[in-house]
């Protein structure tokens, strides 16, 4: 039985997740310093204004506090865009993280799925414009995207964005697996210009924090802003995710080596599955999407590795799947395995 | 300057917190213990189904497991409510909980504020039966009552929820207070008969862990609760959250005794207030509020000792302070210094 979401360990026997997709050094240490510390501070009522956070992130982006605004995990931060913008219609290119339906759902509007090209690989493409019909109010990007890898070329994001803009539809941008592929292929610098962009970024990918929940975003539109903040409950924040967070902020050069790491061992992972002659998509992201004939998912939990069985993402179909890039080792204990079996 | 909610230490210099109503006897060992374990988990998925927690609290309460949805705290799960009913037309009585107006604020619909009496001490009566509008989609219900510790008779909750029942009226009873003033005044017995109530809880203020977030709310109506579940986001409890509940749920003797010396503390101090000739709001729960001509909020808050200054409680006014019971050699401190202001 496939699992509905990754990292479902809680009813699985599992060695090695392979089907969540962390950074595969684990939390630094410092972070985990910081939780136990904030331990003693569970007494108290968080921070409801998260001042420390938001000034650790703020300073960490180079971007203005007041653009901030801070979710228990970025799945907050999409249920409150949805209430505070209230979408007559939604579009969401596929395939993609079932959160973005989950929470347009939750709003009751229309979702009109644009299902990207297996052909080319899943990118995003100038045929999106002429797609999109002119009374959305509201489109999901994700940049990587998940479960694809996939990164969209900055030129195009920037195109359609002024267009979007144009025609009143805002964008939100999830770029939690950003610090995977590097600043340079992020939009932060384009939220001052644009008013309707709702840039998502998240610590769990890069720190490994997945258990704490903390995302946040980024928007230069006040008034958009609080709209969303006032559907955001009041203490959203536990005291452990404000304490990560700011230890988070303080470990960017772990974060860039982990992402050097997670390249490299992409690679690895990439040619081994190549040599199994998978269809294997092009990733940016700290993950790998590939497809194979052979049913893997079952055979490879028989030997404690959980893997994305991907054929419940709208989009894509039975004979998908998506593996997490994790240490040597751990590659080579899953590319060893998938050989057994095929 | 007053604070806008209890417990904000983060803009003040704090040596002892009276304005937010926790257990003055701090956080059981055991749940400290398993916070700290839980560090060593923050690296995987929460549990989607929070199932342990799920069980725990189903066995502590002996309520059935699916008729509990929880809440990254209360506040998450009002707005879920919120979000969920969509309410044309929400009554609360107050003074209460800000949070009540919050969440139906961000629902859009119209609130009506029912005014309690304060020559009945805000007193809940068979009054408020008379005065629900026919078109009353919800009513927020606090037992006991906060800021003023009042109780609501059984009966009188009864002959409510019947009532509201036949008139289509969904009712929300906060019980997060109720740890302090004993089993026998829950509502929790009636959550069976009555499909149209909505029992919120939170171990927050008996073991006095605030900064986990963690609430849960427990209800027969299973369209209800799935109406509500979807307006939750995903993953919205931490792993913290989920430990520290599992390990509440084993300390109720903890949870009996700091109910009992809480018992006894609030008579100690009440007779000082009153020898002291403040008008004193009979109270059951882990506070008092009371009245006093004099300014208390500044000078107290120069000798270090935060109060929360309720002026700003909708249906109450200037003069109007709450404190939250502490132990003995905290309630010493707060009564003299009191003394020596006035």
């Amino acid at each position: 039985m496939s699992g509905i979401h990754g990292g479902d360990i809680y009813n699985n026997h599992v060695k090695i997740d392979f089907s969540v997709n962390t950074n595969p050094l684990g939390v630094p240490e410092r972070v985990k310093m910081a939780m136990h510390e904030a331990v003693g501070h569970s007494n108290q009522y968080p921070d409801i204004r998260a001042a420390k956070l938001r000034l650790a992130v703020s300073r960490m982006l180079e971007a203005p506090e007041e653009y901030l605004l801070f979710g228990n995990g970025t799945s907050e931060l999409f249920l409150a865009i949805i209430h505070g913008i209230m979408p007559k219609k939604t579009v969401i290119p596929v395939p993609s993280f079932s959160g973005y339906e989950y929470a347009a759902r939750a709003g009751g509007g229309e979702i009109i799925f644009y299902e990207t090209k297996e052909e080319e690989y899943f990118a995003i493409t100038g045929e999106l414009y002429g797609f999109l019909p002119d009374d959305v109010d509201l489109i999901f990007l994700s940049n990587p995207n998940n479960p694809t890898g996939r990164l969209t070329d900055r030129e195009l994001l920037r195109k359609l964005l002024g267009l979007c803009r144009d025609r009143g539809m805002y964008v939100v941008l999830d770029e939690s697996f950003n610090g995977f592929c590097g600043k340079e292929f992020s939009m932060l610098p384009e939220v001052e210009e644009f008013e309707n962009l709702i840039l998502v970024r998240a610590f769990t990918k890069i720190f490994s924090i997945p258990g704490v929940r903390l995302g946040y975003l980024i928007c230069s539109n006040r008034e958009l802003r609080h709209t969303i903040q006032r559907q955001l409950p009041e203490w959203n924040l536990s005291c452990f995710a404000q304490a990560a967070g700011c230890a988070c902020a303080t470990q960017l050069e772990f974060a860039a080596i982990a992402s050097y790491i997670v390249q490299n061992e992409r690679c690895f992972l990439e040619k081994g599955l190549r040599e199994m002659e998978f269809q294997v998509f092009p990733s940016e992201a700290n993950f790998i999407l590939f497809y194979s004939e052979k049913r893997l998912y079952e055979p490879l939990l028989e030997r404690g590795l959980l893997i994305r069985d991907c054929s419940n993402f709208r989009g894509l179909r039975q004979g998908f799947y998506r593996v997490a890039v994790k240490t040597r080792k751990e590659n080579k204990l899953l590319l060893k395995a998938i050989r057994e079996i095929i």
